[in-house]
């Protein structure tokens, strides 16, 4: 299973900025597509008062700084030159997370969707939409914020695909800033299946994909939960991604490079439940040979000998 | 704002040591003064048993350990060599993290005033003294404590300048050990300039400057806190620095280098505040091409083409 | 004190993997050899259901993953080539750690031991084994595990050597993921030395060396800590070597490297004790100049300058 998308992590919730300009975003971009990553996806396009682009309604709305440079053109511009396809995340207002309440996320993003796409709509490389409220099963009002925000982004954009990553709430899923590394009350394969069949039920023409995240359970518990989320993508007419996670979630140190067979493990589960593509959080921290993170360049190093093998 | 000086943080708290020898300093040195630094802090000369210089009375009476290397005259040396300015940063008992007590550090520094004055005086980059007792508003006996050991620097090097650089007390003033980040009892603007002004009333004629730590309140809180503070600069006849931290306090790992644009928006505010000289804290670490975090170098690219544009 | 020795943390319980394969490994034992390492020890054959080597009884018996190359085969043959000694770090299957009984390490090792030494014993380089539980004074039948797992080491291989390294149960014995670095329920000098005496009692025959992790306590112990651990070891009749740790216990990122500083006094400590042996835990994160951590290379540099001077 190759990985042919990666999450481009600007704005950053957790992991540290590394303070790339457009010389080693050209230069990563090259290193993504040498490795067979035709994909990349902006994880938020703004989170709080941090932004990607210039929007002069987030800027009035919600006071959002004036970005020192425009991102979200950059990273158009750069997917234009590699002939890479370039998916947009919507901006998290930070108020889901404060309040519970999704509303605000809509209400944002309806404007923010409009303002996106007739300022870059044109740009070749535009040929997506990430949903990028991460969820998991007990998020009130998930599967309404999807389906509203999904449609919204289709009707601007002729019916451009849209896509989730939400995560499986195992035993990894504890906050970054705790200083755990895991958590007694995982949920069951069994609730997991109950619980997402509802919110997939309601996501019909909204959403075309869904790929959960991959390192909030166990190695060993990859099969069943991969096997049951492929029979749910199929049944409600989802197609299943995998977001491979390139970074080590067993670590005191949150977070570095994951170990190489970890990723192996995590993307030949994915092959066995016969997934339809794999993305990863990230390349560029934890996976590019020019990472402030040395042991990326070696993990780029290891995978490309194994896909070699195949 | 440019930033023209840097604290050099030997003994570190909480920063990893990167195990510089003599050429890496010289050539750290260097790249300051390529963007302008011109001016050095020792950050401290010693904390508990640790030393930066070959001190018989500390040694002597608290137990510290003979250090491999005189880091002291290093400094001074290569300052002297670069045409910069040196500060020496105060001893560090940690008997005041411990008991709350300021007597400590007063009765060791006026025996280590004397001696390091005598030892290295006569270099011609030794050009202050940094009153290293990191404080906040609800530490006793803290504008005592300034008073006097400005006072006993002034005496012993024929008046030499004196600066502070304590902490605004807010929602991110947290520990570096601990797992949060943030908290909720953050002072208000009211109390701040309050007990801040009770603080400056007391050190007329000790102390020259004042260098609040800038990465303790959110970025929307800068304009009202750095006015403020520039107001009870003038008042009491202290000049107004900003110690622009160059590490990111919003992150699970503590410490790596900051977003530049978290960094612009800081020097932005002191600019605007009409403030009189940004250092840093800490160049060596966060952003210099030669940190062993290369996001740091990063840092430093974005920083020269920010100043450039000056 | 030269350091002689270095421990090899694959597989890593708590510090982030390098992802090197055979040709960064190669060269990282010729670091090792210029620096006067003879001795490389795997700290653990394998935990839990990540394995070094491709074991058909682990992999039946406890679930383990097929690992993605032979680490033990490629060690062997790397200190093979550079004329090293290599020690073979026992299986932990965690469930020491789970339910506190040392059975279940002890019925498992019974056959990896065999296993190993069937398939590596007739390297040249093989010359030891490293009993790898990691235990302190409070590990009910810790003293029973080592003697029984000791003597089938040597029963198994013509009586090579085996060696233990416990920890002192000082101010610094925290659990890696914990938030804190220090605790208030440290052992006395005293107690050490009674619960230890009791322990070393009963390895006679079984344990040849053991390497106390130097790095629970504070510097100004060392002295009184590793006089007593001697005069034990001197005692019952076993080699007393130090495991001197290179990464830095007194810092909120677990763990970067060490300050060079630091590192002197604690060798300096186990001259000035009369050690036998010098190894570290480990060189290729926290020593190596090829390392993630930048760091580490500064490490060796200010190292190999000290050890130039003996």
């Amino acid at each position: 299973m190759k990985i042919t998308g990666t999450f481009i992590d600007e704005i950053s919730h957790d992991i540290p900025h590394q303070n790339w300009g457009a010389e080693e975003w050209d230069r990563d971009f090259a290193h993504m597509k040498a490795i067979g990553i035709d994909t990349v996806i902006l994880i938020r396009s703004g989170y709080r008062r941090f932004i990607t682009y210039p929007s002069k309604y987030l800027q009035q709305e919600f006071g959002c700084y004036e970005p020192p440079v425009d991102l979200v053109k950059l990273y158009l511009e750069v997917a234009d030159k590699h002939g890479m396809q370039f998916y947009f995340g919507l901006y998290d207002s930070g108020r889901y997370w404060d309040t519970g309440n999704m509303q605000h996320e809509i209400d944002a993003n309806r404007y923010v969707i409009d303002e996106v796409w007739n300022q870059y709509g044109s740009y070749k490389s535009f040929k997506g939409w990430y949903l990028s409220m991460e969820i998991s099963r007990k998020t009130k009002g998930a599967a309404d914020a999807f389906r509203t925000l999904g449609l919204q982004c289709k009707q601007a954009s002729n019916g451009l695909p849209t896509f989730i990553s939400p995560w499986i709430d195992g035993k990894k899923a504890v906050m970054a800033a705790s200083s755990t590394i895991s958590k007694e009350d995982a949920v069951s394969l069994k609730e997991h299946e109950q619980e997402w069949s509802e919110i997939f039920s309601q996501l019909n023409g909204a959403v075309d994909a869904v790929a959960f995240q991959d390192g909030h359970i166990d190695y060993h518990e990859l099969e069943d939960f991969f096997a049951v989320n492929k029979k749910m993508a199929d049944t409600f007419g989802l197609q299943c991604w995998t977001n491979a996670e390139s970074f080590d979630r067993d670590m005191p140190i949150k977070f570095l490079p994951i170990k190489f067979e970890k990723l192996r493990l995590k993307l030949e589960a994915a092959r066995r439940a016969g997934y339809d593509k794999a993305i990863t959080f990230e390349f560029s921290h934890f996976m590019s040979p020019q990472s402030a993170y040395l042991q990326a360049g070696h993990l780029y190093n290891r995978y490309r000998e194994y896909i070699r093998t195949f």
